[in-house]
Parts: structure tokens; C-alpha cells; sequence
């Protein structure tokens, strides 16, 4: 990758991060028949059973920036205009959605991933950290989360383990996070080598939470073991050198917990050969999602993504030389 | 249509009408992790823009019931399996959304078609005759209602426009029905005609709610015209003799509410020459099903469907012989 090319990836990441509210939606929002009281969306969470356990979906939210070459970066960016528009979506915008899970398993309450926070990166337009009204809206409390589980360090499933004052979000609960993830990100030899903006923000904002935050309160966990009741964790590094991805079974039934194995299926599950800007090591990203893909396909296993569009839970088909998401059928009934 | 065939398919659609609660939702309530305080499902309503016109899809809930030969009429019950499977569905039962919408144009708020309703059709389960939970959970007043805008006459459209003790469930509106549904399902000689248990139920039904109910007091519609600012009639027959579709359109904002074109839309969409036994005249059901799909892949319009799943909304492309539904991604802003 040319220095150039890296340049521009550091940009589009910096939007991805950053919490813009689609201009589409601001403009209507002066002009229409609304009124505030009424006028909301839906609460964002979604249940559903695996076996005897309960899932609930419970969206941080979407975040809608401008499209710019670099965001996938290994094809021109004509290709992902053209992807979006098959999908019939903008062609000139990205939309990424954050899906943290709330799991009751076993008489505990566990949340995987937490989303972008309700600090910094929070929007005050409420486009992302929308995790605590939904979580709220879902009937829960953060004081009854007795375990969370991070799949990786990136800000979006991390930052959320803090309140807007740096006190911890969920002041009663076990903070499990991959043994591989945490070797890795506080590591001052690692630290040291960052040579890029964005490696150095990642490091940096680790830092944050884990030391500043939640003075490495934290206990590892090691991939293929169960870490909490009927949760399995699943070596997926790439995307993160410690990334995780779970199977969730009860029973029979099981859903695999993807987390970042792709972003947004339109784009990466239709190409599963794309890079995106995300990924620390992209040809074993690649690697990985090549090979949990097609083990999705033969055992017709449900998958969950972070980032599919809430409430993110579907099937995958093969369609060409890639894949394709099937959505779940909403049941209005749990 | 032989005679042991029409008597499955009355005992089919009989089933699809009936409230029945899925078998494994039962099952599962009884021994998870489950408090009833908390463990409801999400309300199921989602608000989208048109332009400067807000909808919200206001589910009543989804039935589910045995699939069984004669569902589909002109297709043995194992090519239904198949296509189920294939859409990583149960092969043994079939699920049916209903959608109805609330649209806020005009200064005014209007209902477009009512669900189940709260009285028979109802079930004490919660799994239809949800509309008016949701739809108080969407902010909204039945009293608030100027206009109810009738798709067409099957029950799962018309109940709700009663309350249980038979009084008017929209006391303040309007009631627009298709003019040409009016003058079949009121005319006593069509209805002298009705020749099986289906079609004397679904005349003696119309009875109950307009006649009983609403002592006549409807205005009926005519096709291609406004009915209320921004939603156009359109002339959709087959399925019902009167059966109507909308565009409801804000600048050059748009999108199909297409009621019953199709039913479930991994069976009719996918094979737009399956016969639900729903449909009162097939053939030309099929006919207008060919011809407004046709039109929505060629203008890539987006499509509302009673019957999708919710929140029901998403275009069409082209599948081999028939189309697929390519749903919206669920946007937690609006």
C-alpha cells in the first residue's frame, strides 16, 4: 500500500469513526409533518431465543459519512458505488450499524460489545451511542450486567465500557476480553512499532479505557473455551491480531457471533476478497472470513454481525463468487 | 380446481386465519431464562420519510399455522417446502406478517388497512391482533385518526376497523373503501353466488364490519386518483375483485404499497406464478402480480407489502424466473 493510499485510508476511517448525521435525514427533519413527542424511531432492540437463551439485539445506532476512495482499498471506489447501488443504496454515502448483545444465559445478564460510548464519540444528534436508551428501552439495567465479553479493541465494541465521566459502565460486571487482543494492545513494545495515525489511535484509545478507565480491571480469556454458559469463543484474527468471533448453542440451536469478520455485508460478504480500511492484517482478515463463511454455508449456521444492519441476524447463501446475506424473518412474538 | 382440492384449500386458509400460536414459542416460554417483566418482544413499529411524509408500519403480529397441501394451489406442498428451505425457514409451517401503516401527510393521519382486529380473530396468545399495542407504542391515538383507507376486503385488512364490543375502532375518521370492492362485496346477487365456505365467509365478515359495525357509513374510492394527499389508487385485481394498490409520493420520493400483489414473499415473489389459495381469481392475479413487479424492478421503486415480513419494506430485483425482495436496512435514526 502506497503512502498515498494510506493517507486516504486514515481519512475515511477518521469519518467512519466520527459521528456524522446523514444530511438527507437533518434536512427533512425541518420541513416535515412531525411533531418531536410522537416523531421517533422505534426503539432499536430485537429478541430472539437460541435453544433456552435469550439474545436481545440492542443497537448503538448507525453512523451515515461520504464515501471515498480507500474505504474498501483494494478496488477503485467506481466498484463499491456500483455494490451500494445494487443494493439499492446511495451510491455517495456509507452506513454502518453497531449491534452490541445483551445475553441471558444461564441466570446471568452478559453483554457482547458495547458500542461507541456515550463520550466523545457519541453524536449529540443521536446517530450513534444509542446503547444505553436501547438497552434501557429493552427493560435492563447496566448494574445487572454481571459479564461483558470483548470480541476485539476497536473503539466501537470498547469505548462503551465507560461513561461520559471515565467511570465504568457497568460497575458490577466481570470485563472478559481476548487474552491474544489484550498481549497485543498493551504491549509497549507493539505500541512503539504503530506507524500509522490509526494504529496509534487504537493504541491510544485501548490505553484509555482499559488503564485510565477501568485500571485493567480485566480477565482474559482464551479462544475455544466456553466463557460464559453455552458461549464459545472463536479464534478470527485479522481484523484484529486478538479478534474473536462466538458460538452461542442452547440445545441444537446455535447462532454464530460473528463480530467484525466482515463490515457491511453489502460490500464484504458480496466480496468477500475486499479489504476494508478496518483491518489490521487484511489478507488474513481475509483468510478468516473465507474460511467462517464457507463453514456459515455448509452447516446452515445463523450468523450475527455487528455490523449488518440492526437487527443484524440472518443466513448466508452463496451467490456468485461471493456470498449473501438472508435476513431473519422479524418475529413480532418472542 | 377439483373438489377435494378446494376443500384443502378452505381448510388451509381456515388455519391462516386462525390466531394459532407457533408450537416452539410455547414450548420455550416455559423453561428459559425468561421474567415476563422484561422478556417481551420489541413494540414492532418502524417510521421511514418520503419526502416530507412520515410512515410508520404498525404490525399486528404474525400467525403461524401447519403448512399443508393447497396453500399453494397450483404447486405440490413439496416445491413450498423447498422454497422455504431454501429461504432457511421451517419446512413444516408457514409464518404470515401483517403490516398495516400509519401516514402522516397533510396535516392529517392516516391509517391504511387495520390487521386482525382486537375481537375474534384475535388471540389471547398476543401472536396477531397486535395493531393497537403497537400503534400506541408508535405515540399514536386512535381518536387522532381522519382517515381510514381500506386495501380491500379480506379480514386481516378490514376486523380492525371494530373494537371488540363491535363499536367503530376509528371514531373520528373517514372510512375510504375501493369503489369497486364496495359494489361486489355489497351486492346480494354476488353474494347469492358465493359457492364455498371461503368466499360466504369473507362476504358474511364484510357484512358484519360495514354493515353492522359501520351501519354503511364509508365514502368508496375510485382508482387512479388522490385519495389523501401523496396516495394514489391503483388498480391491483385478483386477489379481491376490488383489490387496490397505493404510490404514496413526496417530490420525487416514492414508494409502492402493493397490499396483497403477493403474499409471503420467499413463495410469490420468488415464484410470481404460485397461486395462493388467498387469491379469488388467480389467473388475473397473477397477471397484475407479473405487471406491477415488472414495473418495480424496471423504476427500482421501493415496495411496501402487507404480508412481508416486517417492517415490510424494499425493492425488487430480478432472480432467475421471478424476483427476490431486497430489504431496506433498518435505519435506528429517522
Amino acid at each position: 500500500m502506497d503512502v498515498t493510499r494510506r493517507q486516504t485510508l486514515v481519512g475515511a476511517t477518521a469519518l467512519a469513526a466520527a459521528p456524522l448525521v446523514g444530511v438527507a435525514s437533518s434536512t427533512a427533519m425541518a420541513m416535515t409533518d412531525k411533531t418531536t413527542s410522537i416523531d421517533k424511531q422505534a426503539p432499536s432492540f430485537y429478541r430472539y431465543n437460541v435453544g433456552q437463551i435469550i439474545v436481545t439485539v440492542v443497537s448503538d445506532g448507525a453512523n451515515t459519512f461520504p464515501l471515498q476512495e480507500g474505504f474498501v482499498v483494494n478496488t477503485p471506489v467506481e466498484n463499491v458505488r456500483k455494490a451500494l447501488t445494487d443494493a439499492f443504496r446511495p451510491a455517495d454515502t456509507m452506513t454502518i450499524s453497531f449491534g452490541p448483545l445483551a445475553i441471558k444465559t444461564g441466570g446471568k445478564l452478559v453483554v457482547v460489545d458495547t458500542g461507541m460510548g456515550e463520550g466523545a464519540f457519541a453524536s449529540s444528534e443521536g446517530a450513534v451511542g444509542q446503547f444505553n436508551t436501547n438497552f434501557a428501552a429493552a427493560g435492563f439495567d447496566p448494574k445487572d450486567v454481571s459479564t461483558v465479553v470483548i470480541s476485539h479493541f476497536h473503539g466501537d465494541h470498547i469505548n462503551g465500557l465507560l461513561r461520559a465521566d471515565g467511570s465504568p459502565a457497568f460497575p458490577n460486571a466481570e470485563i472478559l476480553v481476548p487474552e491474544v487482543e489484550w498481549k497485543f494492545f498493551m504491549s509497549d513494545e507493539e505500541m512503539a512499532r504503530a506507524n500509522t495515525e490509526r494504529m496509534k489511535t487504537v493504541f491510544g484509545n485501548a490505553r484509555r479505557v482499559f488503564d485510565q478507565g477501568l485500571k485493567r480491571k480485566i480477565t482474559p480469556y482464551a479462544w475455544d473455551k466456553e466463557v460464559v454458559p453455552g458461549l464459545q469463543s472463536i479464534s478470527a484474527p485479522g481484523h484484529t491480531p486478538g479478534h474473536t468471533s462466538f458460538v452461542l448453542s442452547s440445545g441444537s440451536d446455535k447462532v454464530f457471533i460473528q463480530s467484525d469478520v466482515t463490515n457491511d455485508p453489502d460490500l464484504f460478504v458480496r466480496n468477500p476478497g475486499w479489504h476494508a480500511g478496518f483491518d489490521q492484517d487484511p489478507e488474513l482478515a481475509e483468510k478468516t472470513r473465507r474460511r467462517v463463511y464457507e463453514m456459515l454455508v455448509s452447516e446452515r449456521m445463523k450468523v450475527q454481525g455487528f455490523h449488518y444492519p440492526f437487527p443484524g441476524v440472518g443466513h448466508i447463501e452463496k451467490d456468485g463468487a461471493g456470498y449473501r446475506l438472508v435476513p431473519v424473518q422479524w418475529s413480532p412474538n418472542l
